[in-house]
């Protein structure tokens, strides 16, 4: 299983990108694919072809009206691995004995 | 105000890394920067100096054990922009009008 | 066009990496699609789907015998933009009017 | 040693960013760090202090007149590795026994 963080904007509309963003959500919300918001990206588990198959979507959403377009994608692949969207924080959690701000 | 978002971990370890992880994340949690962690990496939000000196403690606290090191930052630097780490996701919430995952 | 940086490799082989980097670089080099290799990663320029479908072919072939992956993509894509593998370090050397280390 | 790769341009300044990049190219270029310019960023090899400098610099004189800036750095320290910034491609033409696009 794959977890999958992207960031997705345009370039050329200025610095107030939240109405692009909030397209790019909205289509990952509806993906039924297991996801995270976060303030830098959102993250994805599933399967290789489940997640990049979300991520083209995105893509084609903002091609419609964007003529530059940036994307950020980091990838961590591990065979089996399953539940790291919460799994991975609470490993951090226990090695600690605290909780963390997350 | 900056939003950094990073990772580090040692490429020397092999693919358990929770114990180099950990040791890290300690010392974001006590350095006072106001941060949240991720599946993916660690967000931290303050001014360039301060999250680049974080950033720099938690490289020499690897270096002091490995040999060969990734590390991997995204910043979004915003003039007078202040308590991004819940404003943004807050921001795109508003934008659609219900709740997303989190 | 995309110009698409990629960086893949396992998390589970130690620190020595040239050879699962090289069997991507084999594949890369024989999809007929442009590219530059640099220290640090791979540039690809092609459309979406035609990029894409390469760091697919990478994914797969690490995926064989490799448990645990890492994968960082970063994505600009500019509607109409061609030969910007050369054009863009040609533009910034234009500007500076002299030049630079390539 | 480290390779550093970065890139950071302005969010608000639409998206012909040229003059922007050219402006953080000379600055590098004149710092005496070696680096290559590539078609999506640059890569400074030396010591973690010595290209982190590097970074703050050029920060530094975006923030002069850019309200939004976004920066992705990716960081590679191998102790004791020196000359990788021609090195790391060089393995890769080794191990496959050809000459590769750089």
């Amino acid at each position: 299983m794959v977890l999958l963080e992207f960031a997705m904007a345009p370039r050329d509309k200025g610095e107030e990108l939240v109405e692009y963003v909030s397209r790019i959500i909205d289509i990952i919300d509806k993906s039924g694919v297991a996801y995270q918001l976060t303030p830098m990206g959102t993250i994805l588990e599933g399967e290789w072809r489940e997640v990049m198959n979300v991520v083209d979507a995105c893509f084609e959403e903002l091609q419609k009206d964007c003529k530059r377009i940036g994307v950020g994608i980091k990838i961590d692949y591990r065979e089996g691995g399953v539940n790291r969207l919460k799994g991975k924080v609470d490993a951090v959690e226990n090695q600690l004995g605290r909780k963390l701000s997350t």
